[in-house]
């Protein structure tokens, strides 16, 4: 038999291959498959429902995640997919399995953050299963939200002159994992060496406690926007990006310029030799969220401090990145490692 | 720190711990934790939401359980819990962890069983999530359903004088399972030998390929029937009766003699020298439905073949179990050795 490994696919790859022999039977599912939530039709509204995976060694490191955040930002990370749909959530389910190195003590300390982040964003936790496993500890979320039928913003409704914009700012998450590693590094060279944190803690607290933007929905809502389309940003920009242009079929132009990013991570990266762009695009795990807004909206969306505009949408479905310097570059799915060669 | 092992609590009782620190914030929280599946007001119905976890090792052995197998129970087993609040499973997300021993195709053969099981149960795969991990094979599995707010079944609804009734037989797919593992240890001992299964057809399918017995909600509803409380065996007959026993507040007194058993069920118990009746207290994974009925549906009720009487509820909340031979003994949490020990 052929044996295809994952690496080849890739994540991606094997959704799309997945998809294909998805049949839809029921008239209440409105989308399914391909965006940041499934769409269910419940009469007066419509049902978000998201669903994320987070496994020890691969999500999260516990050497360096204390349990009561990484409880905390399993929570914040679904209320991202559901303020991508413009939604706001309203319950989640929580499951996890865990191997018996771990107590109930420790089990709590996951559970605290989950309280906490549901308190924070008034979900309720409805549900969820606790089961033992061989090795490690992994958690799977599923978030439940609701969206007025008019209100809903999918990944596939940019249009040509549309503003794309984005919230907060950029590229910090991905620092704060490398402030971390490397103190960890430091750590188990010299275990008598306390980690210095304290200058890098906006970072530090961007990647140990992200926060989904469902202020920002509220924020929309009270302004009377709805986005074309909107996604949140949790695999880089450049990611994010082409998942629209894909989904929309348009293209879109990004001035380097208007990015938002937080002086802490330009100097940050300068510490780390790597270019802010290239984090901003392809570090993720920001969990902003990226919009298009129609131009009408246009006016609207400047009285929103949080929301800034950073570039344009375009029939054509070249997606172009321009930099300071006017130099136009493509956004391709390996788009930093393009910036970088251009370096 | 004091270190509590989870073994010291067990599943239930980590529940109920985590529990008491849940807050439910959202007015469309109708039932949170402790129940088959939450439940969500929609406006014009009710919205069910279950969620499972299966961990290779721990639910499963893949030296016996053919992925595709795996993918159809895995998806079967939700629609149980939807069933056991009287509802109709509409859509499921699927969340996969696996290590890369694991290839596409082996994927592709998982979803193979679980586009079977939609198809079957007409439910649509909105989502999920398929992320890498260390070692292993881990799903996760969330189900929404639909009920009509009049149709609900709670565990908390069982009142006194109401008939105790099972679906199909029980104690099938416990001694499925032992047959497997028996052939797999004989397996191990000489790899020349062919497992001898077909005798045992019955017993491995309804281990290997359980289903939720939807065909039961709409036989209920064709009869006009709405039962006072509803649970799916899943841990086995004693620890359901149990669930509904201290959700309602009521005792059940269950006769032997009146229990659905296959002669299969029988012969092999005997082959294992095991107590039949010790396999359907204690075995699991039936997956059919435990209910309780008002008297006044008795009669509509003895019209659907598939479900069978098995006792009555009693305002004393003791749980009983009357023999063949008229002795009464008390159903516990550790029912089986209860049992064991009388013989």
């Amino acid at each position: 038999m052929k044996r295809t490994e994952l690496g080849e696919l890739g994540e991606f790859g094997l959704i799309d291959r997945l998809k294909e022999n998805v049949k839809i039977y029921q008239p209440s599912t409105v989308f399914g498959i391909g965006d940041d939530a499934a769409v269910i039709d419940s009469g007066t509204h419509y049902t978000l429902v998201s669903t994320d995976m987070l496994v020890e060694g691969v999500h999260f490191d516990l050497s360096y995640v204390p349990l009561k955040h990484l409880g905390y930002k399993a929570i914040a990370v679904n209320m991202s997919d559901i303020a991508a749909m413009n939604g706001i959530p309203k319950q989640v389910t929580v499951s996890i399995s865990l191997s018996n190195r771990f107590s109930v003590e420790a089990i709590e300390e996951i559970y605290e953050g989950i309280n906490a982040a549901c308190e924070n964003y008034k979900v309720d936790l409805v549900g969820g299963d606790t089961t033992s496993t061989r090795a490690g500890l992994a958690l799977s979320i599923t978030a439940i939200g609701e969206v007025s039928k008019e209100a809903i913003s999918y990944r596939k409704g940019a249009k040509a002159n549309d503003v794309l914009c984005v919230t907060g700012d950029l590229g910090a998450a991905y620092l704060g994992l490398q402030v971390l590693e490397r103190e960890k590094q430091v750590f188990l060279d010299n275990p008598e060496m306390k980690p210095e944190l304290n200058d890098h803690e906006y970072l530090v607290g961007r990647q140990l406690k992200p926060e989904g933007r469902t202020d920002i929905v509220h924020d929309l809502k009270e302004k009377g926007i709805v986005p074309t389309s909107m996604i949140d940003i949790s695999d880089g920009l450049a990611s994010e990006i082409l998942h629209i242009s894909k989904a929309s079929g348009v293209g879109m132009t990004v001035f380097v310029d208007n990015i938002p990013i937080e002086n802490k991570t330009l100097t940050t990266a300068n510490e780390f030799n790597v270019n802010p762009i290239t984090v901003v695009m392809n570090g993720g795990e920001d969990y902003e969220l990226l919009m298009t807004i129609s131009q009408e909206d246009y006016e609207k969306v400047k009285a929103i401090p949080e929301i800034t505009p950073i570039g344009f949408v375009t029939e054509d479905k070249n997606n172009i990145l321009v930099t300071n310097s006017g130099e136009k570059v493509s956004i391709t799915a390996q788009g930093w490692n393009h910036l970088q060669d251009k370096e």
